[in-house]
């Protein structure tokens, strides 16, 4: 039994059943491709069981380790970015108050970022915010060079071995990294940092289910244990069921289909804001694995009704090239209805006593039923609730979505050969050794 | 003298002059329909004089306002949806601390937002949130019956009259709104609310510089002032340079000219994370003005470097339908600098003694550099630093570029009719009278 269900049926004044059909064999066979070994990039497959091959062993380590850094920290620094951060931070964000930072709960520790921008006023500013808090962090990065973790690491790492002491400050740092090999495993082995391995077989964008997503989620209070068991469901299901009728297969099915209708920008949308960065996620996962050889879906995301009142007008009525794919939340996780008022001024005494989400949910189906009228095919994944269990069944979802559209686009869902062309672009101009003549065309052209 | 430039020089290879010099009259033209009055949607371009017609009076009652809040109030909630809060909030996050919600100075008013999204969860976390802080609110509405600020404005309205006292809780509540009709207006005279005036002839996405943006950015400890003034360095510039070397209309004209060479998505890139609500207020400017009849250019956004681990795979190599405009800062407000490392594991000993913001801008470079080779146009809009000044700077120029833009799409950049079709659905399902028709065709497309 799994909890998410695949609508497809709003897309079906766009795409025909004949068309659909065409699918069925490319899934199959696409499916045999990804657990047989056999498509590009097949070394980054480890995702596929790393729900099913994890111990308990493991989860217990990784809890004790998170529990440790809990007790002693009112600030815990994620140093990472890409892979290295986006799924901690998906998961964590989904499952917290979303007034976290401003309730000050007792014992809660508040996860921030560093290390996935280079701006300076925000380094200062965490800086000044770590001036006044206890605080413990992970550096997260497969090689330790990365140029944005390596930079920020350096700055915390002075400024939390000058407030706590090269002792304390080696209890409070946990490296996320290479098994053996690279910069940041040798330091750790060098300062004694306690260490966790990002598997080979693993890429960033899939990663979030290994210590680079557990630690920080552990650390955050969430039960990952239930997350965990939440992605198993939809392993186990997936390899029992490795056909078009296949939920996951479906969404991937419905998407390819709507490319080559030219329907090219999807929009991921949800209407609880606290699955912004499923969102950020998912962005990096679809973009990057599918987004190459000229090709692939534009990843764009919107929280609804909050962006009715400023996209809706051009999904409405804009260029016709865009699909939706929402994220449908069955139940709240709280209580509230709407009040009866004495005057009637605001019009609203006719949805008195209703729950919010009731609300909430018409106004979900009225948008997506206006969108198709108007040109904009819908897919809706469902689940029943947002728990730390239903948030592991999407993540593992959306990664084997992922793999199935990207080997059936024709593309290798697992390089990302891209995104060195901006690195080369800026050792150059940093006047990294190995560098100076691309750094003399490049000059040229910015002067 | 204005603080903004806009660079089309990596625009060259996909638009040759010849293109552009098309632009020359059309620009002229353009700007003597949006101040002679005489294009489509002329009853909304009140916006285009509101930093001139401001008064020392006005800047200051709201400034007396906003201090007897700020003075009484450890949170401030901003009641309002699209237009209401996106100009509010995109001030408000580029000119705070990064941390401000955890760092907790002294005397610090925090913003929040409700009234933007109807989730349950969302709403019974706020009121948990105002259970255990003192607060006063805004509630920003022209007409007082959008379902989403409605709503959220009976519960809240109960929490504070609970909380506080009737009489108490009226000196906490500001009412924005229409200057005579509207049931937000009626209710505010029944209950003697503070009001302030939504100008008839300002549309909600051109509302920032009206008490709509004014009292929240004033009650968050931001000097409206210098912000208004600087609105008011672009208001004259524009009036006075009615051309296509306008920088303004070298921004409208660049992405007329990428649209027609279909580049259907551009993207609103920062370096800086505290302009993403900059954005996301853009995109509603830019969306909801463009997106119609069938055509408009899709708004996106990303902040980078973040996001070139995420989306930068797909803009370096993906579909070619792409063009970035960079919102580039010279200066950051805060300084620190890149530690020199004993072992150079990381080997980042190169750049040691840089300040963070010279590896940040020479990656902005190699990006521009590396995305034009890879296809994707660039327009870099450029100002010295973020300030309440060039913020203000900022929005003027990207209001009157939309005009432009708008005008030269030839739409009606100052209309929204798209947004009533999910209302109405919306309205239908919920069972609101007048609306039963609709209700029984639309039960029948989802059972």
């Amino acid at each position: 039994m799994i909890n998410i269900n695949t609508n497809t049926e709003h897309i079906k004044s766009f795409v025909t059943d004949v068309e659909l059909s065409v699918y069925k064999d490319k899934v199959a066979k696409t499916f045999k491709t990804i657990y047989e070994k056999t498509g590009a990039g097949n070394d980054f497959l480890g995702w596929t069981s790393l729900p099913s091959e994890m111990t308990t062993e493991f989860i217990r380590d990784i809890k004790n380790q998170a529990e440790t850094l809990r007790k002693k920290s009112e600030v815990f620094v994620v140093v990472g970015i890409g892979g290295s951060y986006l799924g901690a931070r998906a998961v964590i964000e989904s499952l917290s108050h979303s007034f976290s930072s401003l309730i000050n709960k007792d014992n809660d520790t508040h996860i921030v970022y560093a290390g996935h921008n280079m701006s300076e006023d925000y380094m200062v500013e965490l800086l000044e915010l770590l001036d006044k808090k206890e605080y413990s962090m992970a550096v997260i990065s497969k090689s330790g060079t990365t140029t944005e973790p390596a930079v920020a690491f350096r700055i915390l790492k002075n400024h939390i071995e000058k407030k706590y002491g090269k002792d304390e400050a080696r209890t409070r740092i946990v490296a996320i990294t290479d098994k053996e090999k690279g910069a940041l495993k040798t330091l750790a082995n060098t300062e004694g940092y306690k260490t966790y391995i990002v598997p080979d077989n693993v890429g960033g964008r899939y990663s979030v289910l290994t210590p680079v997503g557990l630690l920080p989620i552990a650390v955050a209070g969430i039960d990952i244990e239930e997350l965990v068991n939440g992605a198993l469901t939809i392993e186990n299901y997936c390899r029992e069921n490795q056909n078009a009728d296949n939920v996951v297969a479906q969404y991937a099915v419905a998407r390819q289909a709507l490319y080559h209708k030219v329907k090219t920008n999807e929009i991921l949308v949800s209407y609880e804001s606290r699955l912004q960065y499923i969102a950020e996620w998912w962005k990096q996962l679809y973009g990057e694995s599918e987004g190459k050889d000229g090709k692939g879906i534009f990843p764009a995301s919107d929280i609804f009704t909050t962006d009715l009142h400023s996209m809706g007008q051009y999904i409405q009525e804009g260029l016709r090239n865009l699909f939706e794919t929402i994220i449908s939340v069955e139940r709240p996780n709280k209580e509230i209805c709407i009040p009866l008022a004495d005057s009637d001024l605001d019009q609203l005494n006719y949805i008195a006593g209703k729950r919010l989400s009731e609300v909430n949910h018409t106004a979900e189906t009225a948008t997506m039923l206006a969108h198709v009228d108007g040109g904009v095919p819908n897919i809706i994944i469902q689940i029943p609730e947002i728990s730390a269990f239903t948030i592991g069944e999407l993540i593992y979802f959306f990664e084997m979505g992922c793999a199935l559209s990207g080997y059936m686009l024709e593309v290798n869902p697992f390089d990302q050969p891209g995104v060195e062309a901006y690195k080369k672009n800026m050792f150059a101009l940093l006047g990294k050794k190995g560098f100076e003549d691309r750094a003399d065309a490049l000059r040229k052209r910015i002067k």
